[in-house]
């Protein structure tokens, strides 16, 4: 193992070794429980790493506030990747007409309305708004893991549509902020590096919506924004970005009144760890039986061997 | 405490001690970590109870396929609680009065069309299209804990739009299906006893839309095709349903070719705890602080002491 695979091989061995479970619509396939297993193990060792933040942990649901979404202005950056949630709310007549439609196999869709909820685009993204306020002087870490949704359908197994991010945020003074996140960006490539995983760093842009959006990346390019730690999974294109590092400087300090200690207006950074794409990159690297992986990379997420492995959710 | 809560002071308990985080959407508030250790605790009393079974386990996301949903015929029975996923697919002119929309506060949702997955509203879903041939002649088991949504925004703590539910499903022969239905309903009373918390039992039906629903309903009550087991929470209204057991009959069996080992059409029956109306009948029943509670609650829950908890993600 170790050489790169096409999207379709790669997505022919995760089935045919139980990895993962096809369900017909592109990037939302079940998960196995040795797939699981290693996506916990990793998550364990993420949070050692971490352990020294002492960081305050949360979790949200798959959905947040439509408001959110709104106040972000992620309407104007990534509207081809949002999930916008609709439901019925008509009366019985209405509701005749939905069901014909759906058995009949039409689009029912333009029969809803909108929720007060869309699919959570960023892990981190719930976690703004409660910190509102005054900081300590210290700031604030916050730990997390979760599902977030982008509208991408793909038979390229590390593109989903719906995915796992363990994330770390800061918010406090930009010195503090700033020196979190390459503390992070050392701590992150130690780490996978530690896994042997051929793991490289780069200053990279968001997948911005259409021409302006790619002076919108430019800019957070020639900016260093944000990294990411990439690795080679699939043989076309681009390295996979397994980890990203992103400096958000005032955004969400101004979108949601977080202010540091001596009343100024917050910075806050974030990274998080694709959970899925971590998993896929070891099993492509060390091969499709975790039995079989480098004792020096079994020894770390299975401290106490394979044996005391538990499979169950 | 023992005392049941009207849905304000059950909020504001959560709230006022760190439990719940608010976020403006009504019934997707954040969980805290000690929240989350009570949930993942109970997760694995719920898994050594079922450890017998020998299930498989599987995640899946909280998005499914939304072929499944027109399968099982859900929007003839619940379109009021669907969450269907739309998305942004126009041109960079689109893009601009979407945004343009977003930003004035108006209603940009519809510009949007329907995506290919919906929220999964019945985490048990993406389990049976997966079992589709000939089952083993004793069927199969299978344990899986993820998110469902469901289009009930309230703010009564228990009655949420995005949840996890911890599910057990078994395919296989009537006999085989109905006699593990009743295993787990007896060993889910006990568990649920164990913790003392004040359950009981009752024949139910599920929240079938409009008039033609609810006849729906009672035949699903006459036939005994769904158990729940209750505990008092909330003041108002009926006791929660925290635990809840479905017989299909060859419903799923039918839509997605599910046979048993003589070629009969599989029956299939599911089970599941709601597993954060768990955690909220736990504190509501002895008190805010775990530290409080019955030794012999903590002893099962937290069997090498208090002091050994792992409260981050």
């Amino acid at each position: 193992m170790g050489d790169r695979f096409t999207p379709e091989a790669c997505h022919a061995g995760l089935v045919e070794h139980g990895l993962i479970i096809p369900v017909g619509a592109k990037g939302i396939f079940g998960r196995s429980a040795v797939f699981e297993d290693v996506l916990e193990r990793f998550n364990l060792l993420v949070s050692k790493t971490g352990a020294g933040d002492r960081a305050e942990s949360c979790v949200f649901p798959p959905v947040i506030d439509r408001k959110v979404l709104e106040r972000v202005k992620y309407l104007e950056s990534f509207p081809h990747l949002c999930g916008s949630v609709h439901s019925f709310t008509g009366n019985a007549l209405q509701a005749l007409a939905l069901a014909e439609r759906a058995r009949e196999g039409g689009d029912w869709s333009e029969m809803l309305t909108a929720t007060s909820v869309t699919l959570n685009p960023a892990v981190c993204y719930p976690v703004y708004p409660g910190l509102a306020g005054t900081l300590p002087a210290v700031g604030r870490i916050i730990s997390i893991i979760g599902w977030a949704y982008r509208h991408e359908p793909s038979d390229e197994p590390t593109r989903m549509q719906s995915f796992r991010v363990r994330e770390f945020i800061h918010a406090g003074t930009p010195d503090q902020v700033v020196a979190w996140r390459d503390q992070w960006l050392e701590r992150g490539l130690t780490l996978l590096r530690g896994l042997q995983l051929p793991v490289a760093e780069q200053v990279a842009a968001d997948p911005f919506f259409g021409r302006a959006g790619r002076l919108m990346g430019s800019n957070q390019m020639a900016q260093k924004l944000k990294f990411e730690v990439l690795v080679p999974v699939i043989s076309s294109g681009e390295p996979t970005a397994i980890c990203s590092f992103n400096y958000h400087q005032d955004k969400f300090g101004e979108a949601f009144g977080i202010r540091t200690a001596d009343g100024e207006v917050a910075h806050t950074a974030c990274l998080g760890f694709g959970m899925e794409r971590v998993v896929m990159a070891l099993f492509v690297h060390h091969g499709w039986h975790v039995e079989d992986w480098p004792a020096a990379v079994r020894a770390q997420l299975w401290p106490e061997g394979l044996s005391a492995r538990v499979t169950a959710p």
